[in-house]
């Protein structure tokens, strides 16, 4: 069988079992953004890992090294920010072809250095080696927080609102752009979406902190496939509104100009790294009011439902189901 | 430039700088076996991370991927054995092509899990994605030690005895048994020895327990190697004595049928993932004794001196240097 056929979260169900052989320090293993375990009374560590392959993540000639290296680290800063917590202290592995030169290396480090220091995180180690043919980067990171402040995928409830950090779409426009190579008059910010996001740290320690939000997770897969991994882990379906759907404007000129549809680009591409996350009615002002009045974002973007799977609710009220279709790197 | 001028641990020295933002929690950061933090009082985090890259590390036709899956966190687990300290939770990534069957991946994970059960780790999560034609596995693994009885390699002194905690050369004799296809009557425990090592993980706790060793590692890159970074962290060199170094018979059998020198194999080769130490004379005898009744091996190999470089002491009690050569990636 290929893995193709099971797609990669069939996968990650297959091999999840037999995972776990000492379960009383593990408060999360296999499923979450992290994994998280405790270390001391009130204390947890969250520790997640990320690996960029060279012609699956990025193309060489598409992106510099300095934000291949920037990249590389910030999808997993990404994923301690998705659970409320702080990144620390990173690892880094490397396998380098052959064919490339100290100095492109160099500047993959540097972007890795100027993105850990911008979150005050710590490169530690790692693991440097050959590559045969595809430059590998694979970073692995932990991170702190207070066991109360955690936050799953786990916890949406049923009137829940939806709601995100930040615009999406950005980034699915600046892949089209090198995948398509079109050729647009302000490319910098969509190329930059994608290829140096800047992971929401500080959203995510200010939601943590209030203790309202009820689920949390960033946006790597799309949309509509991180919400969906939200419905799954908390066992309830969401409605999303269109028209609330924040996106950049230069976003929609660039959809506009190509015709391309911004709903599907901002629902089904992902690599926004924003956050997304639910949070009861009722703390809704107070949580949009502390992201806002710390220079965060809060956009709220739908309803969790009791109906299973993703409703998209048109301009005109109409409601129609969204495939849960997102990022998967094997089918 | 190209890597291969500068070498794996010149390109280390290179990238370096810059790693740490912020010092106050950190004991060790780059260059020892893991990095080590503090996390509560007296008691340290261990980090560390291993890439196992297909046609670099092992050939896929060549190892079954129940071992493959065993090496790749068994390279990690010996990584904290090296700094005295108890594994506890790792993350895996691996980037599987297209043409991979799910079967053989599925046994890549009984692997991994059946090594992390013998030695209580939790495998907690991960990053699963395509590859454009390399498997390439990386894991990624924190431990536990107390802040006081963790072993670096930089504690050696004049005069101590250097030691390791099992047989050198089979996992070479194995690898070489791989690379030239020589057909041997007994090849099953020398290839067990390069693809399926036991990390000593128990020796490593009673000598850490102890607290009469300087320094410590495993042997990962050879004894020459390893010793080598040892004396490097230290500011030492060391004079090893031939005739101390042990060695299976199997492997000098298969040696002396293949005219393959033994002592350059396990000296240059490495991957036998044993611990290399060294202790102060006056301890030897308590040290080897604990480390015998646990069932452990101990054997004396050599002595600590003021000059810089290793040297080799032969039968006939003649001195002469030991090229400081052992695996580089790069060169």
């Amino acid at each position: 069988m290929r893995l193709k056929e099971i797609g990669e979260f069939g996968f990650i169900d297959r091999i999840r079992n037999g995972c776990l052989v000492r379960s009383a320090s593990v408060i999360k293993g296999i499923g979450d953004d992290c994994c998280v375990f405790k270390t001391s009374p009130g204390l947890v560590t969250l520790f997640t890992t990320d690996m960029l392959v060279e012609n699956i993540h990025f193309i060489r000639g598409a992106i510099t090294p300095y934000k291949l290296g920037r990249k590389s680290v910030a999808v997993n800063i990404s994923d301690i920010a998705a659970m409320g917590g702080t990144p620390r202290e990173a690892v880094v592995s490397i396998a380098i072809p052959d064919t490339l030169e100290v100095e492109y290396v160099d500047a993959v480090y540097d972007g890795m250095k100027s993105i850990a220091k911008e979150y005050d995180v710590n490169l530690l180690g790692g693991d440097t080696t050959a590559s045969p043919e595809h430059l590998v980067v694979n970073i692995a990171l932990v991170g702190e927080a207070l066991e109360e402040e955690v936050l799953y995928r786990s916890g949406a409830r049923v009137g829940d609102v939806v709601f995100v950090t930040g615009t999406v779409g950005s980034s699915a426009a600046g892949l089209d752009m090198i995948l398509t190579k079109r050729a647009f008059e302000e490319a910098g910010p969509l190329l930059d979406a994608h290829h140096d996001p800047r992971p929401h740290v500080k959203a995510g320690r200010i939601i943590a902190g209030l203790k309202v939000a009820s689920a949390l997770i960033d946006v790597s897969d799309g949309v509509a496939a991180d919400l969906g991994h939200i419905c799954k882990e908390s066992g309830v379906g969401a409605i999303i509104a269109e028209a609330s759907i924040p996106m950049e404007n230069l976003f929609r000129r660039y959809c506009d100009q190509f015709e391309l549809d911004p709903l599907h680009l901002a629902l089904h591409v992902g690599e926004d790294y924003v956050l997304l996350g639910t949070v009861p009615g009722r703390s809704v002002d107070r949580l949009a009011g502390a992201l806002k009045s710390a220079g965060c974002e809060f956009f709220a973007i739908g309803t969790i439902a009791a109906e299973a799977g993703l409703r998209l609710r048109g301009s005109d009220d109409s409601l129609r189901t969204i495939p849960p279709g997102g990022w998967d790197h094997f089918t």
